[in-house]
């Protein structure tokens, strides 16, 4: 048993749809989450201070003394989870994309498997390296979405528009019969239902926050970490708390009242 | 006379369309730009965040002796010249602001001012503020238009989307029948054509930098510190040199080859 907190972060708001997640599924795990507000976004930003970022990041949950790490953001994952694991040998680090690899690997029938995500997370090649050492025979497409994040940070969430930017990014990707999409950016499940009308009912969405929350669980239970007492949840971001508070509703469901401003440089 | 460089700064790119200006305009007067790529956009962000990083940046510029800045973003102009100007006494910072608002209050007929920019620089209401000064029974109407950034970066200038996107954010300003719009924002500069479209052939758009360069030549010559050499033009950014090389042309009419990264949070 341990009733530490899990740290769970991202470059902004994008990473409470993991915590939502594990909200649901770890319901006695106490969180504390960081969102890197003052920087984001990270998409479109270098491997270099996408990692810089994030150690900065990672020195301020292990402050909190957190048990666990979810890295809730498909970009700093897919650019450097194991520059961050040899960084910080001494506590677990997990992310969302090595599930959502798995979940496509279960979900696809034709092997035919497409990924969308920032344009730093599609530059990795970190997705089809992964679903490939698992599924030799498989194909995968990529499509870097920029506009997306922007579309749902302004609520256009079932607008005329995003739906036309959807029909224009993924063209490509149902041109080459794909039955599989991973939606590698944690804000796109918000526009889940907008990109299933276009991709039509026969293309499985996958969001990697599902198994992530599973994953984590029995990580937990593994290394006897899981906590038995009751959830306690603290937000902390870089900069706009008042942003956040708005925001959260979206991503998480419920407003949050509670978020605490910190310098993240100082880390 | 005074050969030293002028410092021209913006968060990211969008700046050198400022410097497409002052390049035409002030042809012996050498250029370098700082972009900062690594934390772009401001526009999202708080006025604390955006005057820290400004800061930094004057800093960095004034390590180069410049005998000026240009404040080419703004979100910094609107939210924070008079701190910087207070905290670095001993150089001349001007901005884009002041002469966004005089070309508009020289160019209406029914002094009905519309102006667009980002969030931060809507909400800090610079723009209202200093037309009104100088032009008291004008109205002005604003609206921030967070997607415009993405939709030029994408380099969607003439999309469909980017004019169906322009017709939902100018709408309201229409119905109140300016007969002029500022584009406070360096981007968008790059949708005009798109933008024009959208408002009519009867309103007329004011791109700030033309002024801003005119202005800055005015205040050079004021206080004898123009150049009489060849120019010479450097490029710094925080993060992406490929990405800013490739941005350049759009911006700025051809490419940058020469393009060199620092790591601003140590100024």
């Amino acid at each position: 048993m341990d009733n530490r907190p899990i740290g769970i972060f991202d470059s902004g708001v994008g990473g409470l749809t993991v915590v939502k997640e594990v909200m649901n599924q770890l319901k006695n795990e106490s969180i504390i989450y960081f969102g890197d507000t003052a920087r984001v976004p990270y998409g479109s930003k270098s491997k270099h201070t996408v990692t810089k970022f994030s150690a900065q990041i990672i020195r301020f949950l292990l402050e909190q003394d957190v048990k666990a790490i979810i890295i809730a953001c498909n970009t700093v994952n897919s650019n450097c989870i194991d520059e961050l694991r040899e960084l910080f040998p001494n506590v677990l680090i997990e992310g969302v994309v090595e599930s959502g690899v798995k979940m496509a690997i279960d979900a696809t029938s034709n092997n035919k498997i497409g990924v969308i995500g920032t344009e730093a997370t599609i530059s990795s090649g970190k997705y089809p390296e992964l679903i490939k050492q698992s599924l030799a025979n498989s194909e995968v497409f990529v499509k870097s979405c920029p506009l997306f994040v922007p579309l749902v940070e302004e609520g256009w969430l079932h607008h005329e528009v995003t739906r036309l930017v959807a029909k224009e990014y993924l063209e490509s990707l149902l041109n080459k019969q794909i039955d599989t999409l991973i939606l590698g950016c944690t804000h796109y499940p918000i526009i889940q239902d907008s990109l299933q009308q276009v991709v039509g009912e026969h293309v499985k969405l996958i969001n990697p926050a599902d198994e992530t929350a599973r994953f984590v669980g029995t990580l937990l239970i593994k290394h006897n970490l899981q906590s038995n007492n009751k959830a306690n949840y603290e937000f902390f971001v870089s900069d706009h708390v008042r942003q956040v508070q708005q925001m959260a509703e979206m991503f998480l469901g419920y407003p949050i009242h509670q978020v605490k401003k910190i310098e993240i440089e100082k880390y």
